[in-house]
């Protein structure tokens, strides 16, 4: 129960297993809207309580067991505190836990760290009620501040009117620099940087429909504080109900999103940072990893990207024996092949493969073209840990683990130039695997490589006849020449 | 086993209830080239028994419990049947049935009329091998012929170079035309036209990709026969290697598809029928509908459009009950409305909507953008026995189920001048009965619409407190406005 929105959230998770977003309902109820020195508005009080009562129905409805209710600092610092949490309450139904500064910032902060890989480093988070910034060193929280700079807020304390005047502006940064000057361990250090909330959110979508950018994804995009800037400079220049206008920016966000910018590009100027790594995830998320780590303390993912693979392959009902025997050949394939001087080894690289391994048939609920939709899906779904360049080649992987060989054409802007060469040696590697899986009777146990000749020659030890498995395999040698520049042969070991 | 393509096919199914296609291995294997009097050519046997071993242990490691072997003409017409006979059975693992030309335009027939609203009109299957025409009246098989007219065949012995002349093609158009003069029914009657087979799916890919058509489905495709001369001329142009540069034509249809393509011209012609609708189901399809309606005699799915609405909503695991509970609510206000005159009342428009109620959440299995994830795969999947313009529509709808409005952009070369409007009124009923039954509680009952004053008031009758299902959907009156040029007001009944 956000100071702007509301936002019911659904998870079904296994303890300790995946976990998928599986509903959610949002609205735009603006709890702070008018807030003044008697508390929150009866109007925007009336509009809370319609949403309580409806997210208290729905979670009646359908059987959700455990019930988090929170409110943030609207309702903390609001005078008639009492009487809004009577109708927040849905007579009773929703028991709601107004979360201190701190522990707002707890939760982002466990939001932040349990979907990206930020070691080190700042989480800024903006909401509609208040602003917090929160310092990260080895994973664990050093130490946040909380302040009442949040977009709702500054847009009324500051930019009131339709049109935002140059001295206006100015006087909202002096004001985000004094709000967080008494805060010493704030410095431009420069550094990581993962920003939570809706403001950035909107800017980043913003930001990439100006750039065209490829992917529609905004967990892990990259924000340059040099455009959050160009988006204030545009922003700026035109009255606020003109304002949605610009690609990206929701009519429900037109009027709060500019002092939300000059937040957030002032939050960066005050820790250093170029740019802020978007987080789609937040405080709803660091309540719920509470629960579904507990008891672990704090409650830290172990392996983000891992979780995140394993996330979606149980969203997408893989086949996980089938899946795990085809990235296993994968990569074994790999080590294979760099133990032969074939190729180097990259970590990372390796990391895609066996992504791509388990997800690979993410999209066969539909059959034909499943490739095309495993591809679709994977991109859509995001995987919170890969970067985006990671992502579109893992999404590229999947497509090209049949049919027609992948290429990196639409995605050369997040794609690095030795990306194209990447996806080639990598998609071999899936095809072959696959096609030694073929029959999914899980019969080929190991594969050795030997470079003889210009020639490639891989040694499958089976349980079973492998002739059939040769044979699937040996189909793949044109994805396997364009690779590695040489023919593929199979044996029997 | 067909003279051209093995093709192995995987249907999970209930009897009774829904079906689909789970896996799919497809290989050009080409088994009647070089056929002659002796029989299929060793190479061409090795081939296939290297396929049929494939499947064989395919079946056996996915434990799948069914299995029809099937060869068609090819096997049939062969002087060394046993040989070929005793290579395609893998070891005694797969019974190879070898069709009669009757039982393979019978279960062609039988994929057609079970996947199309075809209820009088012709079926022509064109295989490697064999062609089958066959007259359909009330659903029911009439009569039927089949000829050894096959691309593979019909290249092999007319267009046997790399560049086809002028008096080859006229040999083999005159060729078809003597080979079906004798069945004297067979006549230039006119009415539709179902078109089976590799060639014809082929054709209509090219044809597709020549518009620019905006529909990646082929099933339901009408492909005019000017289009199929008009891409005979088009291969007929290019040495046979080159052909592969057509957008459409894959490299082991490059050398056939030209023959085929006048095959389905000239049987076209003999029928009288200037368009033919792609049917991407056969014989296989055929086979199965036996075992999934047994023991139904014929074999035939009771409503085509219902049946694959079922298919998918059990493939893509929709929630059943809130699914139907949709569909009913919006298909009740949709009658409503008609009641009291703001619309009138069209059956398959109807119908459309029911489909769309079904589905509305078939992409939920990625919460984040599901509309848009529903759009995509029903898109993707197709549902047979719905136009592509029906299709577009639903998939529209299941787009525009939330969040944004939907329209018709990147759609109008399928959709009609009057979709746009139907898209906006159905719309705008699917949005309210979702958000009616937001809370997934099922509590609202029934609506009853008056119309008043400029103003459509919907009375709501639920089993619980209904103001959160008023509220909800009154925030559709923007769509409901946009629809039905009025303004929405809600009401307890």
């Amino acid at each position: 129960m956000g100071s702007n929105t509301f936002r019911l959230v659904v998870f079904r998770y296994r303890r300790g297993g995946s976990f998928q977003l599986v509903d959610e309902i949002r609205d735009a109820v603006r709890l702070s809207a008018g807030a003044g020195p008697k508390g929150l508005r009866p109007e925007a009080v009336a509009r809370a309580e319609r949403a309580a009562r409806l997210y208290a129905a729905f979670c009646r409805a359908t059987g959700i067991e455990e019930v988090d209710a929170l409110a943030t600092s609207a309702v903390r610092d609001a005078a008639n505190q009492r009487a809004v949490l009577r109708a927040l309450g849905a007579g009773g139904a929703l028991p709601v836990r107004v979360l201190s500064a701190e522990e707002e910032a707890w939760y982002g902060y466990l939001g932040a760290v349990n979907s990206t890989t930020l070691g080190d480093g700042h989480v800024i988070d903006l909401g509609g009620g208040s602003a917090q910034v929160t310092e990260v060193r080895g994973r664990r929280l050093q130490r946040s501040i909380s302040r009442p700079l949040g977009a709702v807020r500054m847009t009324e304390a500051f930019l009131p009117d339709e049109k935002a005047s140059r001295g206006q502006t100015k006087a909202l940064r002096r004001h985000v620099a004094e709000a967080v000057a008494d805060a010493g361990w704030i410095r431009p250090a420069g550094g990581r940087a993962a920003g939570i909330g809706g403001t950035i959110r909107t800017l980043a979508a913003m930001d990439q429909r100006r750039a065209g950018y490829p992917l529609d994804e905004l967990h892990g995009y990259r924000l340059r504080r040099e455009a959050v800037e160009a988006l204030v400079g545009d922003m700026a220049a035109l009255p606020a109900r003109e304002r949605s206008r610009l690609p990206g920016l929701k009519p429900d966000r037109a009027d709060i999103t500019l002092a939300g910018a000059i937040v957030v590009s002032e939050l960066l100027g005050a820790i250093g940072a170029d740019e802020v790594e978007v987080c789609a995830q937040g405080l709803r998320e660091g309540v719920f990893y509470e629960r579904f780590l507990a008891p672990a303390d704090p409650p830290l993912v172990p392996d983000v990207r891992r979780q995140s693979v394993m996330n979606l392959v149980a969203a997408f009902r893989c086949d996980v024996p089938h899946s795990e025997h085809v990235a296993a050949l994968a990569t074994g394939l790999y080590d294979e092949l760099a133990r032969v001087g074939l190729q180097g080894v990259d970590r990372r690289e390796r990391e895609l493969l066996w992504a791509a391994g388990m997800l690979h048939d993410a999209g066969v609920l539909d059959y034909n073209d499943h490739h095309k939709h495993g591809h679709y899906l994977v991109l859509n779904a995001g995987l919170p840990g890969f970067g985006h360049a990671e992502l579109a080649l893992v999404a590229l992987l999947v497509r090209g683990h049949r049919k027609a060989l992948p290429t990196v054409e639409g995605y050369e802007d997040v794609l690095g130039p030795e990306d194209a060469g990447r996806l080639d040696r990598l998609a071999a590697c899936l095809r072959v695997a696959e096609q030694l899986e073929r029959g999914r009777a899980r019969g080929v146990r190991e594969v050795r490589a030997q470079a003889v000749d210009g020639v490639a020659r891989l040694l499958v030890r089976a349980e079973d006849d492998p002739s059939v498995a040769l044979w699937s395999a040996g189909l793949e040698a044109p994805a396997f020449e364009r690779a590695f520049g040489r023919g593929l042969e199979l044996a029997e070991a």
